[in-house]
This record gives structure tokens, sequence and C-alpha cells, in this order.
């Protein structure tokens, strides 16, 4: 194959990219492999092959889809790597491999799509999870909105880790690991454009180190683990409920929110309760864990904020009950509209 | 959660289905947990848990993109299983896993989304590879197209199996499972209207099961398993030339291709060996063995027209000649144009 050099700099996506012939085979070696360089993709088969550690694996995959696909503090790339990192790290497991799927949209800016590229192989470096075959795809335009990525992450769970959303039981503790709402908001800020929009940030991150303290501070006391993206806290906690067949009581004041996101929901009709995090666990634990853990997670740089925000309770009806700043209880509901599109 | 039913029969979708909330609870418990039905989907966790039998393991990722999204012979929930389990198979691995991302467009209709996740369904339990974990995304109208589906498989290749596209070397036979071009055609001749193109069916199937008989047969002398998917046979062998740095040398008569197939490309202006395949497979394998493979190929439903196509040859420049029909030769290029867009 002749070794025309793609131009990255004022190229675009072309359908012929997708087509599985030269082009296709230029683009792969041009960007995918500049990048995510690994031995395994640099063997150029349709699939990979790798001997597992011993133990459980842990698979998950996320679709991303995310508008805009640059935002504050992350972008569509950073995001599609957190985001299945995240969901394998929720069973207690050790990111291993990731793989890629990429829908593209012709006429995507090639420039674009070269950014996104080296900050997904930035964040699954750091993540030390290596991208290790892929696929790409070209619609026509506007039969696409620029880039979708899905991942796939595989991952170990050591033994004895048995971390389940149906194993929340009355009277554990419900930990979160920071504040609500900076992902979501971030996004709605930036598409709403308000003036104070570069005061959130996305909370976009990697959670699986934060997770592999707290196992290793209380690993068996540890139920459940779920990072609250789309749907929120609100729709985390009511989908923990209502798996175990629990009930959940919460209380306001101790649920940390940033006051820019605050302001942001206020402006935009919005309950930071249902607004995504992508950087962010809820943990239910054995009550008598919870300080220990509550310690473990705090030492940790991106459990700085964890708190202790209520407990799980003996409901059959999976009800999520609030003790709100005024006083009063109310119910959390799931998020049931549809005020928050593409947020990830 | 009230147990409201979603109307399959006339609803659509909507971007709350897509919200992480309460809707996106309702489609996933009467969808695809209805369908897809496994223990690992009903704990919804956001991600699944196995323990791999012993061996190395094989991780395939394909998007799908297909439109439309039925065709004579297939529809694009049977391909995306299929793709995905042949890409699987083609490390000689036994397809055990698979996981499902869906991004489907506002407005899309239920009974669509049902009749193609019914499809994927069926097909995963022929496969023997269920689907284990997923995620849905929604996008807004004319930001998607109708539903783009991206599986990842994980299968198991067992001890002594040693299957990679470097290992071709010269002397090798190339065989090929059957015809080709009939899937590519099949979408093309749907979307050109042509008169004829009941006549011309999709050969979207999964070749695990062809794969293991060969694996049977002359397991240690296969060097190499393609499926000749977009871009063609023609592709396929370039890719294997350049990835083994040899030649291949091919004979036209003996690549079957059937007569529907090659009228609607003379039509078309298209050469069958740049049509997209679903359901066959290229296999180089050490000269000695060639017999014995074609023969337990053709015992198998998937193979019987299989054919001995050519050999590899000693060529640093990795060209693909073909003796033609004519008695002369040509060199098989790439495909190189966009003649082809989202044919899987």
């Amino acid at each position: 194959m002749s070794p025309a050099r793609i131009d990255f700099k004022n190229g675009k996506v072309e359908l012929r990219h997708g087509g599985g012939g030269r082009s296709s085979a230029r683009l792969i070696d041009q960007l995918f492999l500049r990048y995510f360089d690994h031995p395994q993709l640099r063997l150029q088969n349709d699939q990979a092959i790798f001997s597992p550690p011993p133990g459980r694996l842990v698979i998950s995959t996320d679709g991303h889809v995310v508008s805009p696909l640059f935002f504050p503090g992350g972008d569509i790339g950073g995001l599609a790597v957190h985001g299945t990192v995240n969901d394998v790290a929720m069973a207690g497991a050790r990111p291993l491999y990731l793989t890629a799927g990429f829908i593209l949209e012709e006429g995507l800016e090639l420039a674009v799509l070269e950014r996104i590229v080296a900050s997904m192989a930035q964040a699954a470096g750091l993540a030390g999870a290596p991208i290790i075959t892929g696929d790409t795809k070209v619609v026509e335009r506007g039969k696409g909105d620029g880039v979708f990525i899905t991942t796939t992450g595989i991952g170990v769970a050591a033994a004895g880790v048995n971390i389940s959303a149906e194993r929340a039981a009355p009277g554990c503790a419900i930990l979160l690991s920071g504040s609500i709402g900076d992902h979501g908001m971030a996004i709605m800020a930036e598409r709403a454009d308000l003036p104070f929009r570069s005061q959130i940030q996305s909370d976009s991150a990697a959670l699986h180190t934060l997770v592999e303290a707290m196992l290793q501070a209380a690993g068996p006391a540890i139920r459940c683990l779920r990072d609250p993206t789309r749907g929120g806290l609100a729709s985390a906690l009511n989908e923990l409920a209502r798996q175990s067949k629990t009930g959940m009581r919460i209380v306001e004041s101790l649920i940390p929110v940033k006051p820019a996101v605050r302001a942001a929901c206020e402006i935009l009709g919005l309950d930071p309760l249902h607004v995504a995090n992508e950087g962010k666990l809820i943990c239910i634990c054995d009550a008598e864990a919870a300080e220990t853990l509550l310690a473990a997670m705090r030492r940790h740089p991106l459990g700085r904020e964890a708190a202790i925000i209520g407990q799980v309770s003996a409901d059959p009806h999976g009800f999520v009950e609030m003790q709100t700043v005024f006083g009063g209880r109310r119910i959390v509901d799931w998020l049931s509209g549809d005020q928050l599109p593409r947020i990830c």
C-alpha cells in the first residue's frame, strides 16, 4: 500500500474512510495505530488476543454521544474511556483492556477526530487499560453527529470481592465520593451559553484507583458501587433500591453541590439530583465500616469531598426518601423527562 | 417503579428513553431483558461478570450502520451478532459472550427496534454467545439514522491454535469458503431497486461452527483466517499480503460468484472482488493440508461451495495478482473509492 499521507490539518472524514479499502487502512495506520500504539493493534487482525490473569472477569459496554464533543473539563474521547473504566471498576475490578468502536459522520474535521483520539489514548494510558482492538464506520452527512464512540472494557476482580446492586440491605450506610451535577451542568451550561459557564468543569475521571483504595481499606464491607451518570444520583439510588428491594434515606444537607452548579441548575430549572456525574461513585457498605471507608476515600484525590449521605432502609416499595434542608421529607423520584439529552 | 407498559406497536423512540431515568429503565425491562434474557442482565448492574474457561481470550468489536436496516437474507440485528462472532472465530476461538451498544435515533418505530432486537437474540442464541451487558443511547432526529449497533464479542482459543495474519508464507494454499459478493449486492440491489433483487440474498451467518470443523480437521495447518467483509475479497487479501509481507496469487475461474450477483455487479459497475461478504471466510494453510481442509469445509453447510483459489507467493511488495478468465494476469487492488457505503 502506498504511504500517502492523510492531511490531518485540513482534511475531513469521507465515506471512503469507512469502506474497508485503502482509505480505511490509511486512517487506521496514520491515526489509530499512532495514538493507541499497542502490539495487538499492530498485528492488524480483526480481533485481539490476551491471557487473562486469574480471577473473574468483568465486562462493560458504553456508547458515547455527548454533544458538544468538547466541554469544560473534558471531551468525548476522555469520557468514552472514563465511562467504561468506571463501569468495570464499579464491580470492584481492575481494568485491563479497552476496545473502541467509532461511528464517524462524513465531513467531520480530521483535526477534531485527532484531538479526540489523542485524548482517548491519554485517558486509556492513565487508566492502565490500553485499547487493543477497534472498528471505524462512516455514515453520510446528516446521518450521524460528528463522532459517536462505543467502548468496551474488560477487568479482573480479585477473589472475595462481591459487589452487586442486590446486596444493599437495611442498615447499610450510603457514601458519595464528592459533589454532584458537575458533568451534566458543564455540558448544559455550555449549551445554554451561561455567563459563568467557565466556573463549571466536568468531573470526568477514571475511578478505578479510588475503588482500589476503598477495597484495600474495607473490601469485604463494600456491597454496592455505582457511578451516578445519566439520571444522576436520584436515578442511581432508585435503581439500587429497586434491585435490592430496599428503601434509601438520604439527607439533603449532606450531599455536596458546588455553588456554580447549584446556580446553573436553578437558572435552567434542573434538580442537581438528576444531573449526570462522570467521576463520582455511590458506595453502599456495612454500617460498621462506613467511617473507615470514608477516611480512605477522603485520602484519595478523587474522594476528598466524600460524605456519608444516608442509609438503606427496610422498604419493600423501594422508595428513596430525602430529609430536605427545610427539615421536611420528600420522595426522590427517577429522572422522568427528557430535559438532559446527550449528556454522555 | 410503576410497571407502565411501553406501546411497542405504535410507539416511537423518544429522547427520554436514553436519559437514564424511568423511561430508560422501562425500555430495558420490557425490551432488552425480555429478548436477551440472561441472569447477568437480570442483575441490572452496569457490567457483567464471568469466569472464563482456561485458555487465551479473544476480543473483537464491530459497529454496524447498515442501511437499509432490513435486507434480503437478514437485518442489522443478525448482522451485528454475526459480524462480531465471526471476528472472534477468525482467531480460531469459540465465542462465549457478546455485549451490545445501541445508538437509537429519536422517532425510530419501537416495532422496528423490537424486530431487530428479536433478530439479535435469535442470532446470539444460535451462536451460543449470549448478550450479557449493554447500553442504549438516544440521539435527536436527524443526528443518527434509525439504529446503530456496536457489538463486542469474547471467545476462547484452545491451546495450540495460532492463527494470525502475519503467518501467511509463500507456498501456502488460499481457500475460500463459498461465493463472494452476496451480502453487499443484496444491500446494493435493494437500494438500487433492481428488478431481480429478490434473487440475491445476504450470506449473513455465524461461521464459528465452520471454523470448529476446520480446526478439528487440520487445526495446526491453519495459519490465517479472515472474513472478507467491507472491501471484499480483494481488500482482505491485500491486508493479509501486507501484514505477512507476501504476495497472493489467485485464479479468477476458481472464485465462486453467483450469476445474479455477477449480473447486479455489472449493472452497477462494481467488481465482485470488492463487494462485502458476511458469511464467508478466507483460510490460508499449509499446502499439504489444503485438500483435507477443503473436504472438511465442504461437509459443513456454510462451506459447501468452498474452493482452493490460489496460493501465497514470495513478493516483498505484497501484490495480489489474479489470473483472469481470459488467461491474462492483473493486479487486484484494494477497494479505493466510496461506492459501497454503509454495507455493514
